[in-house]
């Protein structure tokens, strides 16, 4: 199971489930695997940002790589960011031994010239392999790097494995529209652009071009069928669905909040036992969890499966 | 004409209207005073962020003034940010003379700790004059300037004319509930809490306690109901109105490409002549345009108020 | 006059005199340019980041750039950095009517990718006209703009006015030599490249290929003669005065902190008044004056043009 | 062997030795620490930011901290910096067992407001408990976050670890007058500062106030001397061994282009087998080895520790 430069669809950000006392809750990790599976995504991405890679261990991070891949019948991403190329080699060559369809890397936060950003994708295609596919994660908001169209092209023209665009800059529009020309006019090679950010901006992003989305939403059966719909050209029906999860997505793409706003709702779905996150964690008030039924309990008159209380 | 720690509704933020070739646009000026006065917003705030006011030199931004003041029969606040005290007392002592309801002070972007942040707005304080009300705008994703709910007690308690909060921190909910708490017990005097961030979340932050709006978004006829909606209690009716425009909130609020979709909404409501911008200045694509056209008219669907083709 | 690509020697960056209550003092001023033109810069720089011109009105800017084109028999550059291209021109435009040898271009703090950079650059040249001299400001450490190599050169093929870099990259050396290997290779057009950075590093950059300093140290004497020991290729004696001053050059340069130190030390060489800035201001503790009074001390034994007490 | 909040004198900071292929060079490392012993520190800190600790995995840090503190005669403090507190936990419990004298801990780039960073370190004493030692790293510069003199009164009251201050704000001689005020009122309890930046400003910061040096220079020979020399009262004596060793100091405290510096001086001395650095990694240009070079042999004239060619 792998992935290409043609891709398109949904692969969800999975978070990783922890008991309150902080260890790693593996039923739970089983049933949110099933559940993707369930709602119909084509892949799935474990051990980025939102699935509190950071906080984890090495030990950790290459146990919970090994259940995921060998549970699902669909392709797992696995994010390998690190400080240094020497970890992140040795995570990438674990997880891709395990069957790993590719790994996702996120820029370190000290990149600012375009040639140092590229000059350090040149050095993760050193430490990683350049046979081994890659999601190019392109995130300002969070990483605090700004990769402009040219940058981008560059870094896909230099390194065979980058097949995949994570696209979460914001606005980002401009910049889907910018890469598909650059494509069309042979100045760099197609990538499968997949977005991010929530999903906030999803409904415009695929009439852009985007391929599908990756990211985490608590109701990824809905990012399931907008994909959908916008590949069958139903436009109005697509917005329609999206419009209705809007007021929710904008509730969940808030920074730092929102995955706990997307555990939570993933526990009242009856997926996850619990919405801890690992320290340093957010949390959600009592107030913000009233805001969040809210949000569903309006959400369900248009959408079924938004009834879960 | 004046403002107050009790301040309630709507503080429309107000574009400065330019012509094609940069020039100040006086008569689309007018009409958009008129234009908010028909609405009915309870105040207007010019020379802000979103007013373009560093492109202005001084003697533009104060003909501005002058005139907005002259001709609105609602209270008006002057943005006077500046990165040195002079010249921001010399704007501030103009506009007060002119009739100015108050000041508003963004903090300079090289401000980090909690006491220079404190200091800073004492030494504005000492610019402005004590007897000066000001609003104390708390927009972190722009000015990269956090400031702490205690922080924010801190300026209060210290600055007399320190009347009203301009929140448009992200996430801001609990900072709400928190500062209202925080009056409650005494810690710091009553704020009017105006929201921004293009009212993203202006549905839960009123219900979290703020007083209103102060942001700039292209149907400020819908902040207005929105606002009496949830002042009143009809909390589905609040949100009912919020949810139809949200797509466009959505769209307008994108970071840097948001002034010109409101000029551009504005435009096409007939107020605006010109959807320009001064060097350095964002602008639409083509397929930005019509994406905005669309949200326009499903929105009008909705709300009679987008039927402005 | 004016200034060319193939300009050496020393700019002095000129400190804006203040009297204890903010006014300018211009009797002040008037003694500094004199000094600057007995100790034989070869042109001044005015109304940069040191001149705290952000601080200045526009009246005042203009009013201190008459005075000093007037009065000064050495090339004047003035810094025209703003937010906006209409102030930027506006000032400009006025500075080279009065006589100015060209203007200095910061680039604004929110710029990122290369395209930015270059973007910015164009439309700068738009607003200042393509014939204005102008010097290109790459300073990290206060603007955090990183500028590479390559944005530079494409600065400079596409603007025929940049005729210089004051360059203050940290660390810079390479640069410098990296500039110097793509003018050779004719990718670019020569730049005259004065140093800044206090002159922290000013003797390597002479041997690595600078033309000389653009900086503001309190001993412009020193900057003098250093350069011109170094274009003479006497290199031990260049370091053995460089080393001299080096312990108050390293204590001037702290951020921050480093214009109170230079006001303090024109102030006790009797060419200022008072070394007050204008708020929001940094200040020397009387701990930190007896520290430079000490540096001061140990340096007249070993450079006579510092017994100053 | 451990150290307390009257710890006085030169804690060196560590490199890691790597061979030129990535892996860690335990031979070196032996002669280093022998080194180390040999010039007099007082103490080593290990894994810190120029020990290159981000670029190892877990199980390299461990057996490279095994290593050290089973070698060296004196304490050893580890850092244990993470972005996460579960690993963080798992380091220090793990080099606490082996016998280190304390942890050092970094503040993650994320913290803003003071009370983020209050906040982060409570969590981290929970990670590491409460009775193991720790020193509080205050490095804006590198990490981008600033500590007020309030913030750190406020960790070291709520943090009973808390003993010792690693001090490299910049400019920071202010900061060490203000915490010993702070200290004197009984504001908060007594902490041994060691300074950092290299040494730079090693010549003032203990006539304000220092306890001694933990920075990394490459003759920390010196660093042992000046630091006697000022406890001792001998100003004149500490400021002239200082002097003559600054230009070398000031060109090795290059942001990036230091490790390197440090890395290859510490080479010629015969101490580490090459220079190598793991990737991503800085490196010296032919140009920068040669400066190097001329700088150290104008400081044998001075100090015969020097003479190393």
């Amino acid at each position: 199971m792998t992935f290409s430069r043609d891709t398109a669809g949904v692969y969800a950000i999975a978070p990783t489930p922890f008991h309150p006392d902080g260890a790693v809750d593996y039923p739970s990790l089983d049933r949110l695997i099933d559940f993707y599976g369930e709602v119909g995504v084509d892949g799935l991405t474990v051990l980025g940002q939102l699935g509190e890679a950071p906080k984890l261990d090495q030990s950790e991070a290459l146990e919970i790589a090994t259940r995921v891949i060998k549970r699902a019948s669909f392709p797992i991403v696995v994010g390998v960011s690190s400080p240094g190329f020497a970890a992140m080699r040795s995570l990438s060559d674990a997880v891709m031994d395990l069957g790993a369809a590719g790994v996702m890397i996120a820029p370190p936060n000290t990149l600012r010239t375009d040639d140092q950003i590229v000059g350090y994708y040149a050095g993760a295609t050193d430490a990683i392999g350049k046979d081994t596919p890659f999601v190019l994660q392109d995130y300002p908001l969070t990483f605090t790097v700004q990769m402009s169209n040219s940058v981008i092209a560059r870094i896909a023209n230099d390194n065979p494995g980058c097949l995949m665009l994570k696209h979460e800059d914001w606005p980002g529009l401009e910049k889907i529209t910018a890469l598909r020309a650059l494509e069309a006019d042979g100045a760099m090679p197609r990538l499968s652009i997949l977005t991010g950010n929530g999903g906030l901006f999803l409904d415009f992003e695929m009439e852009r071009g985007a391929d599908g989305a990756m990211t985490g939403y608590c109701f990824p059966d809905m990012l399931v069928e907008v994909v959908q719909l916008s590949r069958e050209g139903d436009r109005d029906a697509a917005h329609d669905l999206f419009d209705a999860h809007l007021p929710l997505i904008r509730y969940e793409q808030q920074p730092g909040a929102g995955l706990a706003v997307r555990k939570y709702v993933l526990q009242q779905r009856g997926i996850l036992d619990s919405d801890a996150q690992r320290k340093p964690a957010g949390s959600l008030s009592g107030a913000a969890r009233r805001e969040v039924d809210y949000l569903v309990r309006r959400l369900a008159s248009k959408d079924g499966r938004a009834r879960i209380a």
